[in-house]
């Protein structure tokens, strides 16, 4: 029997959430009716540069019931699928901050720099010469390359930064491999989520405000989209663009559970 | 009159010249029968980290006949297409080593972080996070955006490094902005060399190893081209290519003058 319209909710946080260091009340609001109505719902998000720990406490700082078990990272989602390609643990070369390491490591992967089994590059600002370096030689000998996430630029307060994907490409076209990419929109985090869940795709929506990771996202893997124009996607690029949401919504207060 | 072929020479270094620290020996007899006939040429090189002095000093250790005025840089080219393009030396944020700096200064452009009127990456084995950022956000900011060249790898004893055309990359697709590149096979570089030269395109030949480079640049820009298979190019690959050179050699002791 299904009482709503889906019983899982994969929520995106920056720009569906809250927009930088401000929270979105109607977040708030829509996150209270999901644990009113008992619906299941996970964080997703394609920083890879913190911990769980770290993007639950910066939630409820916002405000927002979070656990660090309810929050899926692109890092953790990479860990993941290294151990399923593999068949065990790998050694890699990470290129990444502490989110990256830790979850790596946490998945039991050996970090080494002298002839990893894979190569993973995710957010890092100390990235250097020497990194890119030590990561083409590696992927030249044959180490499997992975990359945590594809988006090109990072918004900040200081503007739009080098984001992930940016330094993927930097390694990408001096080695002459492309990265497995994890995150949003990719497959890997989506399915590592669902398992989480619990749930089948059919009875799951993905919500977000982004077009090209969100809802693409939701297109790769046949899941359906709220798309939410409180972030970076507006209604017109929506309306021009070769993929759309199944739902748009200007704020998440409109939503209709049932 | 012409008493032959061509009355200028612009050549590459590596795996023209010379192999790494090896010298190629028909290389010296190439250069020593131009000297012979009085024919002019110049070195042609998409290094852009070692000053015009720093590149004589290395042929001179082969044995070639070298002065500074004799060597043409990708930076040297940069610095000139800069004060061209501005119509004054304007204001630079450079990624790159002592070559490119120097040659900037040379030439009288300010070495800024703030503001500059143009972003320059060449090859910089202390590229950073940092650098990046100070690159994507004057680029953002409006500054016009070069490349030294877009040379991808760097051969080298250790394996194929990344190259300048790497962290062009990587800061174009953070900035979404493409440099203008001005070493080979780009035009910028082959005009500052002709006009040093003295000679019309039509009297000019380019020499070199590499045909996506050497060749394509002669391809670019009308100049006739002979490509010797002592360094990157196989005859295979050069049988196989959209563009063919206008003579091909194994060696440069073939070379007919007239």
């Amino acid at each position: 029997m299904r009482n709503y319209r889906y019983r899982g909710y994969l929520i995106d946080l920056d720009g569906t959430l809250f927009r930088g260091k401000e929270v979105i009340p109607e977040g708030l609001q829509f996150i209270e009716k999901l644990e009113e109505r008992g619906l299941s719902y996970l964080y997703l998000t394609n920083n890879s540069s913190r911990r769980p720990e770290q993007v639950a406490e910066k939630l409820r700082g916002f405000g927002y019931p979070a656990h660090p078990e309810q929050v899926v990272t692109s890092s953790a989602a990479t860990a993941r699928t290294l151990v399923e390609s593999f068949g065990r643990p790998p050694s890699v070369y990470p290129i990444g901050e502490e989110g990256l390491v830790c979850a790596l490591e946490g998945a039991g992967c050996r970090i080494v720099t002298d002839r990893p089994d894979a190569v993973v590059v995710g957010i890092d600002r100390t990235f250097s010469y020497d990194k890119m370096k030590t990561a083409v030689l590696a992927i030249r000998a044959g180490a499997r390359y992975f990359g945590t996430n594809g988006d090109l630029v990072l918004p900040t307060e200081e503007g739009l930064l080098p984001g992930s994907g940016s330094l993927c490409t930097a390694v990408a076209v001096a080695s002459g491999v492309k990265p497995t990419l994890i995150g949003k929109p990719e497959k890997p985090i989506v399915d590592m989520a669902l398992k989480r869940l619990g749930l089948p795709p059919e009875e799951t929506v993905i919500v977000g405000d982004n077009l090209a990771t969100d809802i693409q996202a939701g297109v790769n893997t046949g899941i359906d989209t709220l798309l939410v124009f409180t972030g970076v996607t507006t209604p017109k690029e929506h309306a021009g663009a070769d993929i759309s949401a199944t739902y748009t919504l200007d704020s998440l207060k409109d939503w209709d559970f049932i």
